[in-house]
């Protein structure tokens, strides 16, 4: 990302730190090519075994476009930090990046339902045991999507660590990293007044103390 | 995002309002479309009036694939919280997001330089004064790419609000918004010790307090 050439990013080529960073993240960039411009769409993910889950209404067009397709494209960023160096020229960004491109596939009904609670989980720790059970309209109403993540179907990147340098720099000036963190702000209730908040909540808040 | 059809997404269709979405984030991901798979790749970027400008090595193959490929698509996701609902169903996410369509152009010799001072503006608010001047090697190096942002050629999304609810939801279960925040982490020095931090990563953390 950025100036390659001089700050070269690593690339990722190991399967469990691409795990790593698919589990990292919680949305991504679905890329369905066409004739012209591509069709992208965001969208929640998780993670599951060799599986990149996704989901959407039965009537979303561009999810039933996307299983007719072939090969689709998922991306994950995650954006770590800016990095400040000596010049605008080295200046560049910390971040985890992974595609994976496959074809997208509809999750069978009977597999629908533990794939819905698996994102659940990823998305939302703990929420799924606390809700009622999902209906078997409700079921219905949506479609599971699986892109499967094969050998040789994935690249991923990261860039971490300080700027790099120049003679022509001016050593008097500050360089270095800005890191970015990604946190949780206080709940805001929508059920009535005095209901405590859930403990899968609670514990998210406090994972992240 | 998620699950569409219970909890529509508003879309987006005021001008200021995909700026502000734009100008909200600072990495996008480009898609190029193929026979297969299209081509995707992260890049931070910054819009500037009608354009989104993006920038990279000479030597980027993907960047240089993406001038001559007709139309791209660039997508800018902002995940503002999650929302927990009385049920899986009903769980969403709050969001913004946008999704540009149109040729990539490069941006010519003399109007580069311009182009990546106004990018760093919005990456690095300040540091341009801070750091020396672009080289003109330097600036022969870096490719520097704009995407127009035209009428008719863009889609915005945003989800913002409480969870929707059911009759048959659990009325003493905690519902509400866990809202997301991004914030910047303590500045990690590179260079000697004792240089003090530059005023432009004093004000970005002074800026969020």
């Amino acid at each position: 990302m950025g100036q390659i050439r001089r700050h070269p990013e690593r690339a990722v080529t190991d399967r469990g730190r691409l795990d790593a960073i698919l589990d990292a993240g919680w949305v991504g960039t679905l890329a369905v090519s066409t004739a012209a411009a591509p069709q992208v769409v965001p969208l929640l993910y998780a993670r599951v075994g060799d599986d990149i889950l996704m989901h959407g209404s039965t009537g979303a067009g561009t999810l039933r476009a996307a299983t007719t397709a072939g090969e689709v494209t998922f991306c994950v960023t995650l954006l770590d930090g800016f990095v400040y160096a000596g010049s605008l020229f080295s200046a560049s960004a910390n971040y985890r990046s992974a595609v994976v491109s496959g074809p997208l596939q509809p999750v069978s009904a009977s597999a629908a339902e533990p794939a819905l609670l698996a994102m659940a989980e990823h998305l939302m720790p703990g929420r799924a045991a606390e809700v009622r059970a999902l209906t078997a309209k409700e079921l219905a109403a949506t479609t599971v999507l699986r892109l499967p993540i094969r050998e040789g179907s994935w690249t991923a990147k990261s860039r971490t660590g300080p700027p790099g340098s120049d003679e022509d720099d001016d050593p008097t000036l500050w360089t270095g990293v800005l890191p970015l963190r990604t946190g949780f702000g206080e709940p805001v209730d929508a059920g009535a007044d005095g209901i405590p908040l859930s403990a899968s909540v609670r514990r998210r808040l406090e994972g992240q103390a």
